[in-house]
Formats: C-alpha cells, structure tokens, sequence
C-alpha cells in the first residue's frame, strides 16, 4: 500500500499523538482516555459544551475542528469505526461547564448508539446533553433523517459552536445546529477507495478509470459507475442531485464547499469549484463565502465532494463567527 | 488517470479561473496577462514589491501565497514548467510601487532563465529588480547554490514579505529572505509519481510498494529505491541527510514543516510528524512552530517532505508576521 505508516493497528494512537505535539498550543489528549481530544483554548466562561466525533481517517475532520470558538472535544475511533461509549461520556464530563452538552456527529448507527450511550451515563450524573446527527449526504437516503453526514459536518460544528460562544443556551444551541444542518446539502464521487492501514487493502474494488456518483466516504454504494468523465460533467451531475433535493432559488446566498476526499490535486478542485461558480451564477444564486481543498477525507481516496449551505442573516452571523483552530481558516 | 479535469491542455487557465473566483477578495488575474496572479491587498503604502513564482502542479503554491503581508503576484507557468519572461515583467510593472521588486523562486534552469529576462526588461525601463532563488533541497546538489528549490520555498517568501510589509528597502527585503533560504533545509519521499494532466502519464514510473529516498516534485532522481519502510525509519532516513547537512544543534529553535505532495493522508503526515518530533527533542533541538499538511505538493503524488528552518529572533519575527491568504494559515 502507497501509505506512510508503522504498524498498522497504531495509527490512531500516533496519529492522536502527532496531532497532539503539533498542537499543543490547542489541544490535549484527556490524562485517563486518550481516545478524547479537549480543547485548551476553552476559557473560564461557562459555555454550552461542544463536543463532535466519528472515526478516524477523515483527517483533519474531527480532530483540527477542536479549538476557540469551535468543538471544545472530539471522540476518536479506530478508523471507520464509531468511538466507544465511555470516550463519549468522558467528554462530557471534561467539558461540561454546568450548562450541559451537545453531541454532533456525521449519522451512521454505530456512532448513534454509542454516543447515545454516552448521553445516558451523563445524564445518569444529572448532566444534560443533546444531540444532533449530521445528515447532509443527499443521495444517501430519500428519507431527510436517514440520511449521513458526510463534509457539511463542519458547517453545522461551527454554526453551534459560534451559538456557544455567544452565551445562548443548550436549546438554542442545538436549534442552531439542526438549522445548520437543515440548510446544508452535500454530494460526492470517489474516482478510488481509499486503502485501510491495518490491512494494506481497499474498502472497495473499483476498475482503474472509474468513478462512481454519490459513494459515501466509507465507500458506501452511490447512484452509479461510469467511466470517469471530465470535471464539468461530474459537477453538473452532483449539482444537479443537490439542487433537486434543495430549496435554493434565484437571489438566494450560499456557502460552497468544495471538498478533497485525501488524492484529488487541489489543482482539480479549483477546477471543480469554477463550474460550480458558473452553475450557481447562471441560476441567479449567490456565492456568499466558499471553501476548497481537504476538510473531511477518507485517507487516501481519489474524490471530492461539492456542499451548499443555504444562508440567512443568522446562518451567515454563526458561519462568520472568528474560530481558531489548528492549521484551519474557517 | 484519476483526475477530475476538462480538457488537459486547458487545465491552468480552469485552474486560475476557479481559484480567482474562489478568492476575489484576495487575488485577481492581470487584464492583460492571465499568467499572472495580483493581490487586492496591496493597499497604498509604497513598499517592495514581493513576485513569486513558477510552474503550475504544485498547488497550493505559488498562488495560494499572494495576499496581505505576503507575495504581491505570482506568475504562473504551465505544468512543471517555468513562467515566460513576458508574465515576469508584468508582474514587476503591476506591483512595483518605486521601490524595486523581489524575484523569488525555487531554483530551476528554466525559471531562472525567464525570470531574469523578466527583470532585464523592468531594468530597461528603470525598475530595479533583485532576485532569491531557493535551495532548500539538500539531496539535490553538494552545492547548495546548485541545490533546488521545494516546499521550504514558503518560509523565504513569508520572511520577505514581512520585512517588505515592515516597509524594509530592497537591500533589506532581499537579505532576509537570503537569510530565510540559508536557514531552510528540506527533504523529501516518493510513493507514487504525479499524473500530467495533458497526456494521463506518469512523469516516472515507479513498481507498486516503492519509494524514493529524496526524489524532487518534479520526479527528478533521488537517492535510492526501496520497499516502502515505516514511517518512522523513513523519517530517520530523510532527518539523517537534513541534518548532517543543517547546523541545527541541541538548544537551537526549529520551525517544522511536514508537507504532503498531494496524495499522502494527513493521517500519515501526523504520524511522521510525531516521529519528527520526538528525534528532534533526543538530540536537544525545540520545535518553535510547526506546520503538518499539503503547502507544497506535486498534484497527485502520494509523498511528502521534511522541511527545518532553523530559527533566531529575526527568522521568528518575520515568520510570525501576520498574514492573510486565501485558505492557509501561516
């Protein structure tokens, strides 16, 4: 496998300890779960708690949206694999400032049941903690609630997290993450799967040349395979599924993502994002801010993914929000 | 090829077009010549005009580090190769401000050719143009002013941007970042060759579960072939050259970079990061500041590179001058 690894079966631990020492101007692992990444740059201010998390291998997603103004923790899995309960739960107990938690995570079932276990042994100490799953994948299932979380995740982090900071409550604060994430669509294509470490295998098979439309970032099925085609054509075929699913009309204001999946040049996506500029501009909608380049990967896979996040006042004052988080500007 | 890309030949004015319309508040193409990138940024204060540059596939540099406090305009070649000397001059003519202008560049025949053309041609018209070019790559020659120029590039520019935003002279602006370039060491791994977008091919081949021990971004040789190793013997390896070469002894202060060519996880960059970090602290030498993702890459290559500048109080000023560039922070 083209990976720079040592033993497989440890990256998340040197992983945990690399990012760790690189930042330990905002982040430390917890002295009796280093499966829990806590922010230093928390304060003294009692604040909702924010605390994100999934597996491990969509770096920098979870653990570089720890910091100010951002995720005050993140719980790591093994890669592709939801953490355990009692990381979810000593999470909250590292954060919780008395005015409980919440939870947001990408939704798979293997996180739901484990955070939810987590929310129970708080809740069990008298802390409340909500949550919200993440569901912006749109082809993932026709059913909204269904659906995963896939890049748009960090959209819906920042929006509570700036909700947070501001001193509002843990109901505003979750309304604030399920409006996020209610105006947040996301579409991809993988051109590869991406290799597991421990086993030096692919997730998936997929024939040199080849994409396929809608797969999820743990390479679960899309919508088809085809043969690769070129940028424009691949845009115009995502963008199409998320505008079909979404309620963005001329004049309305966007945030775009464009989203490296870990192989895909920059180069490309730059190139990615010109047609989706071009697209939205002849549909009369605005590209308020965007970002491009690798905010939540699959390791190594070959692929991208386009994210609209459809904007109003209030979106747009928590999306704004100034953050500081490790070797991010979002 | 796994690219998402039009047409081949076309791939650098998509690429420019996206990332101009991705960042308008930062950056905008010269009128009359679309090779070459200007910042908004510029503001009126009369100052040293800061050029970068080189050939395209390396992104994000050189376009991602035109803005505030940073370079003035980067002159963009094709791929892998050098700009013509005509976008040279015009970035000398849209930037200089009565000052003079720094030419700084990785060193490579071709871009030292163009460029000096280009400032040949301000100098008839009573523009004064100096030039640094950088030679962070230690395998690359015995002589280090024979030796190329690669992801170390982004410490010499940053060092004399900031003495150029201080509002330093020409003299001045060109010995920081002579400075910059003395201090900066780099090494660096391949995996897998890049994919040229024109032709689909690979610029070198390379049997699946090799690697390169020093090979350039360009592919140029390194030196030696082997299995791929674990990350921390890799990282053993590539200290080992850096620092024979570097005068970095116990109680000295480093900035870090660990740098992915393109297709190497972040995961793994974390993980050769925290091995950088811990041969560093045996032998006594403190990390200042430390930077681990894709600042320099090859478009698709799976590899990476170590970079050490090694710091005094004027490198750590200048390096941490604040800066404003689309999509990085540094």
């Amino acid at each position: 496998m083209k990976r720079l690894v040592n033993d497989g079966y440890e990256v998340v631990e040197e992983l945990l300890e690399g990012f760790t020492k690189a930042n330990s101007d905002y982040v430390e692992l917890l002295e009796h779960d280093k499966r829990v990444v806590v922010s230093k740059k928390r304060g003294d201010k009692s604040k909702v708690g924010i605390i994100i998390g999934g597996g491990s291998g969509h770096e920098p997603l979870f653990i570089n949206y720890v910091g100010e103004n951002f995720a005050d923790a993140s719980v790591v899995g093994n890669v592709n694999t939801s953490p355990s309960p009692e990381p979810c739960y000593n999470a909250v107990k590292a954060v919780d400032t008395g005015k409980g938690c919440l939870y947001m995570y990408g939704n798979y079932a293997g996180d739901v049941m484990n955070f939810d276990m987590g929310a129970e042994m708080a809740a069990d100490e008298g802390i409340q903690v909500e949550t919200v799953t993440i569901t912006d994948d749109v082809y993932s299932s026709e059913n909204i609630e269904d659906r995963r979380g896939v890049a748009g995740d960090i959209f819906v982090f920042k929006a509570a997290a700036a909700a947070a900071a501001k001193g509002l409550e843990l109901p505003e604060v979750k309304a604030a993450a399920e409006k996020a994430n209610a105006a947040t669509r996301s579409m991809g294509v993988a051109l590869s799967s991406c290799t597991l470490p421990a086993t030096g295998k692919n997730i998936f098979e997929m024939e040199e040349g080849d994409m396929e439309i809608g797969m999820g970032i743990h390479g679960e099925p899309g919508v088809r395979r085809d043969k690769i085609r070129p940028a424009d054509e691949v845009v115009d075929e995502l963008l199409g599924y998320i505008l079909e699913d979404h309620s963005l009309d001329s004049g309305d204001e966007t945030y775009v993502l464009v989203n490296g999946l870990g192989g895909l040049p920059l180069m490309d996506q730059y190139i990615v994002y010109r047609r989706v500029e071009q697209v939205l501009s002849e549909k009369g909608i605005k590209v308020y801010k965007n970002l491009v380049g690798n905010y939540a990967t699959s390791m190594d896979m070959v692929g991208m993914s386009i994210t609209l996040v459809k904007l109003d006042d209030e979106l747009k004052e928590l999306l704004d929000y100034p953050t500081d988080i490790p070797n991010i500007k979002f």
